[in-house]
């Protein structure tokens, strides 16, 4: 391609992805769904500006690793330990019941089939991309709310870090499954292998870039190895372990998040994300989907998919939550706190368009639950608390 | 192309560019010697483990892009206002004699060419390359003897920027000529057209950019909107006014630099700099040399090269400080100050060889010039400190 295109292109991304995300952001919604937005507006839906193709692909690319790579940072593994197991039903509960209501909603809709066919993987995978909760208008929230340090709070934000690592290895299984000749059996134990090995290494190498850090503390040299290992890792977990590269890049990230630069690490990678990287991704979602190929039957699982989305999370959670002996409200307000979807959500429906299990047009349904639950969460959590 | 191909890729060129960097650090040498050779080493040349792709031109592309916006934001206009006569008098002729006689040279080897011909453009790029100072390691040296506020700290540095200035007017102008219909003086029109223009529209740009600065100093949007004005620039150049694209970004940093911001958005550049496309950059450029290909000619063309370079600079710096009334050994100290190649040579060679002005084998000159350039000139400028 053009080198001259790559620059035009880019301008033209990087632009009006921030002016929509600064839009967004004004709307009290998040800048992803602005820099979605305007990815559907420069691409086929509407003034086909930018053509999305085989560079831009790669740019998103990294822009993914780097986005779970960061939220693998991100991790409180001190937290995760101290969560225990009120957090980590909560978690549990909220995965599983949209796992199951989007994998029965999309044989509602597109005829039941059996365990192991294409059309069953692809129903499960709906439901997988049910699973992740992004917390961070939650956080946000109780933040203004002044109750994020409140039991609520914590077990709310605990769970979502439990509900994403569950939502990654799920993701990593219905991907293994993909191939029809796969031995189910098989893609278990490969997965199982590569969290097992991750462990271990991860082990060595947190001891040594601790010594990295410790001996260079703030030096450039301490995110680009980070960087690197998340290269590497994604590129092992999906070359030799048939594993997501995502998944690698995350488990890079939770490997190191416990080292003492590692906020500085994350700052560096940040940069990197919503200089150039981050746009792209973010916008590339919205130049792979044509709103003008959307009609009536993807409209209508559209809004099936936004209703289960919630539902499932609020029931979920909630439920459990009454089980585990919290009030009424209680549950509610961290069945609502768990409703949130973001980025994560994006990611896994990318991947398994990457993979051939699902198809572009799902992106409506998944921008669309982004931006309901976006827009929703604020609302009815500020109302609860008020009613107190 | 595989997008886990590309991660592979990046995870290698940045985890060696950044070992041979430091590396190269460690021995005095500029750090972008070290990824330089870190590109050899993974080159075609020697293990072959990268190959040189589509993907990862672009990237490079970006990178340069990023390195000339950066140059063109570190330039203090006000320096370059105070700087005089003088500076501007030792800019000139050490943009002169080096362009001349690295045409001489040329022609010596390959034989002489009437004007307008392939064979004459060629030798005047090849003149071109040698122009642009790379001053950051004689401030270095002058910085470490605490020379660096002296008068002759402050020529070199105001003579390095005007040399800047003028190697890139001419590269612009020597691109311009190498279609064979060219019309120089439509050329010469198109790349005044364009100057006048980036006056004109800078003066805008930056009152605009100012305001935005103002009412939202240290937001993210400052850099991100620099970003694309860099793009925007280069783009413009290029498509419309046959202008080298580096030349946009370049002035686009120019426009910017009297920002308040300007040193924090350079640092955000940076960062995208130095932690992906800069090492893509440098490596590039040693995944584009092989160095099998290199025989005795090459290898003959090449001292010829280096010694015109560091002989040019000392020789045009020199004589005109003389004249300027410098006494002898000041003379030969600004002369061997300005002698050091660094970034812009590359970056000037890359667009001649993209440009198909010049052939890649030339790389292997450049390099040595960049490598030897930097060695001796912190020896040669302590040593005749010392000895006074």
């Amino acid at each position: 391609m053009d080198t001259l295109e790559i620059l035009r292109n880019l301008a033209i991304i990087i632009i009006c992805a921030k002016v929509f995300g600064l839009i967004a952001h004004k709307l009290k919604t998040p800048q992803v769904a602005g820099e979605i937005v305007a990815g559907l507006l420069i691409g086929p839906s509407l003034f086909n500006l930018v053509p999305d193709n085989d560079f831009l692909s790669g740019m998103a690319e990294i822009g993914v690793i780097l986005l779970m790579f960061s939220a693998g940072l991100e991790t409180d593994i001190e937290k995760l330990k101290k969560s225990g197991l009120k957090a980590i039903a909560i978690a549990v509960a909220g995965v599983s019941i949209p796992l199951v209501l989007g994998t029965v909603m999309y044989m509602c809709f597109y005829g039941f089939s059996a365990p192991g066919t294409a059309g069953y993987i692809e129903a499960v995978f709906i439901g997988t991309i049910l699973t992740a909760t992004s917390v961070s208008i939650t956080v946000q929230v109780l933040k203004e709310l002044g109750k994020i340090s409140t039991e609520i709070g914590t077990t709310i934000m605990s769970a979502a870090i439990i509900d994403d690592v569950i939502g990654i290895v799920l993701l990593t299984a219905v991907i293994g499954l993909k191939d029809p000749d796969a031995n189910p059996g098989l893609v278990c134990l490969k997965t199982a292998a590569f969290f097992a090995l991750a462990f271990v290494a991860g082990i060595v190498i947190f001891k040594i870039m601790q010594m990295i850090d410790r001996r260079w503390p703030h030096t450039r040299r301490i995110p680009i190895i980070s960087l690197v290992l998340a290269f590497v890792m994604a590129y092992i977990a999906d070359k030799y372990f048939g594993v997501a590269d995502i998944t690698g890049a995350y488990v890079a990230g939770i490997i190191l998040s416990s080292l003492d630069d590692s906020a500085y690490i994350d700052r560096k990678m940040d940069i990197n994300s919503y200089m150039i990287f981050g746009p792209v991704f973010f916008a590339s979602i919205g130049l792979q989907t044509n709103l003008r190929t959307v009609d009536m039957s993807i409209l209508a699982f559209s809004v099936a998919f936004v209703l289960v989305g919630l539902f499932g999370k609020i029931a979920g959670c909630g439920l459990v939550s009454k089980l585990l002996g919290y009030k009424g409200s209680d549950c509610l307000k961290i069945g609502v706190g768990m409703m949130t979807r973001g980025e994560v959500a994006l990611i896994v429906t990318q991947r398994g368009l990457k993979a051939d299990i699902i198809d572009s047009r799902y992106f409506t349904a998944v921008i669309l639950l982004i931006i309901i639950s976006s827009i929703f969460t604020p609302i009815i959590l500020k109302a609860l608390y008020a009613s107190e």
